[in-house]
């Protein structure tokens, strides 16, 4: 792994280690829930943590496409699935994210891009975002697991 | 804002422009609790709003001034605070984080060391669980708003 520059906070390839140590994370809270309650439990009229856990397979393998090769529309379908099915496409996408992450071009994270055809950003803020709100909602799947009296992992685990 | 080298994915200065945008979020998200909630409310037998925030509190600007000078002792007690309490800490230490920021030797963040006397990682590393432990409460903090029945602010708003 090449040493960052000077003024940089952290490499793209360091970026990626620590997205997939939250993605290990947040398979983790995927499979400590009850099959039966993925799809129904919610808290305060929120959305189940399955509806959830498709945003995500929506947003992670899809935007390392994008920033590939400009292709945003690889994402699966919004329908809920079963466990089973997340975390086989979740397994997949870990896959896909380590094989296309260094065909990014060493310049991209720091392009405007036009993300999905609607957010345009930075294309560094683009990825931050979608960890970002990984960790949101894996942070509200806690309290879910919590609410039914399950023990999440522990946060440092990655 | 120099741009970083060309194998970077955030600069120092972006990465607290992103660190600042999440705090000011989370000031929302603690401005929007009720008093009487504040350290009392919660999900699921964890713990309440307030206590998060002081602990988000004690990480914050001491990880920033431990990364200055190696002090890694000036977090508050971590004893349970008002709302208005936490919120005037909040601030001063916005205040102190974008001040002691720019003080960080470049080199820093690829160093290995030692935060709070415990947790041996790389600095950046350290710094990324800071700000993840953040998003992840915050992201609880959101369920606790919704179980009181309040709207909580939009994700996407820094």
């Amino acid at each position: 792994m090449p040493h960052p520059a000077s003024d940089c906070f952290i490499s793209p390839s360091a970026l990626l280690e620590q997205w997939q140590g939250h993605r290990r994370l947040t398979r983790r809270v995927i499979e400590l829930f009850p099959d039966e309650q993925f799809n129904t439990f919610a808290v305060g009229g929120m959305r189940p943590f399955g509806t959830m856990a498709v945003e995500l397979l929506r947003m992670a393998a899809p935007t390392v496409q994008g920033l590939v090769d400009g292709n945003w529309n690889t994402g699966v379908a919004g329908a809920p699935r079963s466990k089973a099915e997340v975390l086989a496409l979740w397994d997949a996408d870990t896959a896909k994210m380590n094989e296309l992450w260094p065909r990014i071009p060493a310049t991209r994270f720091q392009e405007k891009l036009t993300a999905f055809g609607q957010y345009e950003d930075l294309a560094y803020r683009l990825v931050l975002y979608v960890i970002d709100n990984e960790v949101h909602h894996r942070g509200q799947g806690y309290v879910y697991l919590r609410a039914l009296n399950i023990e999440p992992p522990h946060f440092w685990e990655r």
